[in-house]
This record gives C-alpha cells, structure tokens and sequence, in this order.
C-alpha cells in the first residue's frame, strides 16, 4: 500500500502563510510507526468557525464534539490525531475528547470549548488521551506558519499522498489567502472511510455567512465524489477564517466582496475532493459523470450517483469496455424520472446511444481508445429538463478487493 | 465461468409434473453454441396470470409487453430466451415482440395477449424475430410435461447450475403443486444483471388473489437478496395457475384455505431466491442480514441492505474478518433511525458490539473461526422498536471484479 496512486499530481503546489495561523505536527505514536500521526492548528482570538460533518446516524465522538460547538462561531485550535476514529467508542469516547480538548486549551491559552477535535483511523478502540496530551503540549510550542505539507502528512492513513492546496482572491483590495489540506483515500484500511477536510482563511468574514459559504462549495465538491459509496462516521469539513486580511468584515449573505472568495473557496475544495477521488483505493482511472435534461438538479444528482456508485460501470471502466448497457442499467434503477427512448449517453465526445437505442453511426472501436485514457468522461442526458450536476468518481479494480480482503492477514 | 459455484447445492429436486403445463426447449442459436437457449411453456385455458417486474426506468421491450398485459389476467404461453435482452432496443425491440408473440400464438393457439415474453442476455442488440419463430413451431411440437430441469437451463446466462424447485400444498384434500425455475448470478456478464423467475401451479386461483400472493411472496424473497445492488432491465417473475387440481375455485383474498398455498409459495420463491445469490458472481459465502427493534419492517429491511449492500462488509466477510466496525458503518449510512449507543452487532451466536461500543467479553479468536464458514450470518439490533427484517446476500471476492472487468478481453 505504500506505492502512490498513479492518478496522484505530479507536481504540489507551494503553500503561502495563512495570517493568523500556525500549525505543528509530530509522531505520537498512536498506533502507526514513524510518521507523524497528530497536528495541531492554533489561530488567533475571533476566528470564524464553520463545519459541515458525515450524515452518519453512528457518527463518532469528535465529530458530536465539534458538531455540539458549531454553534458558537468561534474557534481557536484544531487538534487531528490519524491512527484512531475514536468511533463507536461509547461513553469512554467523549471522555477522551474531552481530556484531549482540555489540554489543548491549556497549552493554546483558550476556552476548551474553542478547540476543535478530528480522528481517523481504527475503530471501536477506546483513544487514550494521555499520549496525546503529552504530544500537545510539545506540538504547541513548535507551531509554524509554513509547515502545511507536513500537517497534510499527518492526518493521512492509508492515503498514499498528502492532499493539499491553496487559492487566493482579492476583497476591497486586499489580498486574501485560503489554503487547505484533507485526507481521505475512499474506504480507508485498515478500517473504513473518513475524509477529513480543513480550510484555513484570513478573510474576515462573519460565522454564519462562512457556514454558509462553506456549506455550497462542500455540496459541490465533497459531496460530488464517490469512490465506493460509503459514508464513513468521522467525515469533517472544519473552515477557519481569522480575519487577518485587512479587510472590513462581512456579515450579509448577498455582500457582493463574497463572489471572488466563493469561487476561490469552490474551486479549491473542489481540487481537495478530486485528490480524494485520485486517490480512491485501488483507483486506475479518473472518472467524470455529466447528467442532463434531468427533471432537477436534485434529480441529474441522485441519478450521476447511481452511476458513479454502479460496480458494474465501475468494472467496466476498469476493463476499458464502453458498456453503455451497464449505463442504461445505472440510469433506470436511479429511482429517478427517466424515459429509455429519450436518454442519450456519449463516451468523451463520442455518441453510443440515442433515442432509446444504439446509436446507428457508433462503432465500439471509435471509443475502445478512448477508454485507455487514465481521465474518462461519462455524459448522460435524460432529455426531460434542466437538471444538471457533475460527480467524480474512480473505476473499480481488483486491488480495491484485495486492499479490503487481506488487509488483516 | 463453467466453473459451478462453491454455494451450490449438491442436490437438486426431483420435479413433478404440473396438471394443465406442457413445457419444451431447445438449441435456437440466439448467442451461444451448443446449448439451449429457448424455452416454451404452454398452459391449458383458463390459466390464472400474476407478475411482477424490475422497477427500472428502462426496462426491457419484454417487460413492457408483459406489463401491458397483465390486467387481462389470463395466459395460455410462456416463451423465454436467452442470449440477448431485447433491452435499450427502442421500437425495433418492441416490433420484434409482437413478431415473437404472434408466431408464438399461432403454434400454440390461442390469442397473441395471452403470450407471455422475458428474454435476458446482452442488451442494445436487436432480437431477429425470425430464428425465434423457426425454433418455436419446433419446441410446440415438442411439449411434454416432464422437461423442467431443461427448461430451467434454457435461461441461463452466466449462471453455473440451473435453478429449479417444487413445493406441495393440500386445497380442499386436492393435492396441489407448485414448480419454478429461476435463473440470475448476481449482475450478470456479458452485460447486466437478470433475475427470472417463473412458477407454475395447478392451484385454481383468480388472478387477483395469485397477484396478491405472489407480490407479498416476491418481497419477502427475491426483493430481500442483493448480489451487489444492481437492478437489471428484465428483472420478471410470471406465475400460471392452470386450476387442474380439483379443488374449487379462490376468489377471496382472505380465504382460509389459502394458508398452506402462501407458506408453499413462500417457501419456493425464498428457496430460488437463495439459489440466486448462491450463484451470485464470485460469491465464496452465502451471508444471512438480520434487522431486529428497528423502527418499522421498512426501516430494517432498508438497513439490512445498507449492510448487504455495502463493499466494505462484503470484502471483510470474504476476507473472513469479523469486522464489525463496518457493520457500524453500513448501519449509520443507511438513513435511517439509528442510535449508536443503543445498537448491538453479532456475528453468529456471537455479541461483538452493544451500547454503542466493543462488547466487553469479546475476543476477536471466538469468531475468527465462525468466519471460516461458508454460511455467516450477522445481526444487528437497533434498539428502537420492534421493526425487524432479513435479506441475503454473497461476499465480494476478487472474482466478481475478473468477471466483470475482463469479460470482453
């Protein structure tokens, strides 16, 4: 597992400072050897908080700690341990966050109920607080402003490259940076899926407008990916705006300062999302799903899901094979409003079905090439509406079997 | 392929005849060579008819045709083929119905809405009409009452041993009969998943009433196994109640004697179910989902496919790891009331999770061989309510990705 995705990037972006935040990371020997498996992110006093959380009905006891502090709108420190979900953990696991959270606070010079917690790793396994308290209070005084790569290191599990990036835009003149880094590799040996996501600003920008911020761009980024359709209990998306950037602040929701952050915020969970996908176990192949003429966007959603989620696509794409059969198949169990004689599919640019049937000028041996590309596109229109939407996704392969078969022998 | 499953049953039943059925098959040369391909089953008049179909949106041109005539009630024919779907094959397909049907009538003598069609194989091909109509005046010829488990290979596709049962029910002190026979191997190669069904009686049932049983036996049985979540374009079970037994005619839903008829049924149809997912591609365990103190029977049995359905179960199970975290995980996912600190997991007889963490007397070495089995059952406990269900599935080998990957290299 230790070779890197060959759908990982060639080439990582430099990270610039984010004004406001300094970060730290170290090996605490949680339950992996010799790497860094903790960091810690400390940002200055009235900093915007904002999160989105795994829609998971068994969600773990970080994620209800951060969930139960949201409200507040304020953070001064995140704390993220790889190694250990601390999930399904019962009342030992909110203990444990609790005494983790304490310490924290104690070293950051905060209220404890400004740090925000984030694991990933095993479940069912109680996480015990005192090697992490002890590695906190080390973390808190070697905090950086530069060393992003390595806390993208840190939260890793399974992943086999660290995920991060940044983007930048200008408010009222002023220069604003937002950098990010995330974690997550589909169904994440040695136990299950987390995507883990951090977003750091400073833009000042007031708690509910980020949320809300934050909110969209996750929709159209995180929750259009799919690797094998699971949800994991730990999945976190935490924004931090400190507020540093020079500008006024905003407070209202139609400001029109927000449209250049919005898209720099989109375009760059977006890039976190798709390195998720690259990295998806077993992955060979990028995969994009278009869906149109979709009675709703809700609808072209549900329906580019269903075949990005298909192990029957997903094998075939794997095996190079245009099956727009296993298309079709994947469209009319979607549960969704669809006509067979009105759904057409192309494979890149090139048309194989129309009108309800095979399209009279397709010729498999058009796209068989097509389909050795390690980026493939896959378009649907329904030819009902104007629903549309996008979702990434990666191909099925043996090594996904084997990643979760064998893992434990 | 030709390799029989591991899960299937080294015994299969001896068939009866069923009074007022005749059934016939042949080599017609629709795909494959050397084997049988189509089927013919002639009922006397009077025959009662009931069916249910795939609720995809694309369903195949059979399926339409035999929608469409399912409120008349009444069938004298039942022609199936395999090899080609007649699926995605817009008004051609439909032509090609009508050409089938009417021939199919002529031989048998009756009107063309009393044919019934189901055709399974590869899809966006279009289904000659006139290699059909050759081999059905041959196979009217050859109708006996005795031919079932040929019948039962005629609609195999990828399917490695043909599936076929009876069951036995007294009506009135006439002896009735109940026979099916089955075909489906989970999603399957060369294109898409198809699960037939067809059952034959001599109960003398109005077609209302066997439409009733046969939905509610339908979906305790065929809609409670999951090979890996498809739904296919052709998915049909037909039953034929010729009324030959002797007894008197069933008009009313809640009539007594209708008892032992609906455990038969029951029985049958769970019994080909099962045989489904024992042929389940690449299946190496036969995997038993219990949902119990769910909040309704609809709620389990949606859990219970979030587990049946879930990648990351079926590769622990196949990987024979009682790995109940992603149980865990399955549940949470489904969308459904969940309560973590209230649920509780076994893997057999035993009780690995409860309260919403590791069962304190659990030791991983006392279900480590349980796993070993090729029958595992897991159940979970949701601690809600009294809403409980089952369903059956297969675990997910590196077979079902080569079967689905590499068909057309």
């Amino acid at each position: 597992m230790s070779e890197v995705s060959p759908l990982a990037p060639s080439l990582m972006p430099d990270m610039p400072e984010i004004l406001g935040v300094r970060i730290a990371s170290c090996v605490a020997g949680l339950r992996y050897s010799g790497r860094a498996d903790l960091m810690l992110a400390e940002c200055d006093s009235g900093t915007s908080l904002a999160g989105t959380f795994t829609r998971s009905a068994c969600a773990s006891a970080p994620v209800e700690w951060c969930r139960e502090r949201l409200g507040q709108g304020l953070a001064r420190a995140l704390l993220v341990n790889s190694g250990n979900a601390n999930a399904f953990t019962g009342r030992r696991g909110e203990l444990s966050c609790a005494a983790i959270a304490e310490e924290t606070a104690k070293c950051v010079g905060c209220r404890i109920d400004e740090v925000m917690l984030a694991s990933t790793g095993v479940i069912g396994e109680a996480l015990d607080p005192v090697p992490v308290q002890k590695a906190v209070i080390a973390l808190s005084r070697d905090l950086t402003p530069t060393s992003w790569p390595q806390a993208a290191c840190a939260i890793m599990t399974t992943d086999t490259f660290a995920k991060y990036g940044t983007r930048s835009c200008v408010i009222d003149g002023c220069k604003v940076r937002i950098n990010a880094i995330a974690k997550g590799s589909g169904m994440i040996a040695p136990d299950m899926a987390t995507m883990l996501a951090f977003v750091f600003t400073d833009a000042h920008i007031a708690p509910d407008i980020l949320q809300h911020l934050l909110a969209g761009a996750v929709d159209a980024s995180f929750n259009a990916v799919t690797v094998d359709g699971e949800t994991s209990t730990s999945d976190t998306v935490l924004a931090f705006a400190t507020g540093k950037a020079g500008h006024d602040r905003i407070t209202q929701r139609g400001d029109r300062r927000l449209g250049s952050f919005r898209k720099a915020l989109f375009e760059l969970l977006k890039e976190m999302a798709h390195l998720v996908v690259r990295d998806g176990e077993g992955a060979s192949k990028f995969v994009t799903i278009h869906v149109n003429g979709a009675k709703s966007k809700k609808s072209a959603r549900r329906i580019a899901h269903s075949i990005a989620n298909s192990p029957l696509v997903k094998t075939a794409i794997a095996g190079e094979d245009p099956n727009w059969g296993r298309v079709v198949m994947a469209v009319g169990k979607a549960g969704e409003p669809a006509l067979r004689d009105k759904l057409a599919i192309w494979f890149g640019q090139t048309r194989v079905a129309v009108n309800g049937e095979v399209d009279p000028n397709y010729r498999e041996s058009d796209v068989a090439s097509y389909m050795k590309n390690s980026e493939i596109e896959i378009s649907v229109d329904l030819g009902l509406g104007r629903g549309q939407d996008t979702v990434w996704t990666c191909d099925l392969t043996d090594r996904y079997i084997a990643i979760n078969t064998d893992y434990r022998s």
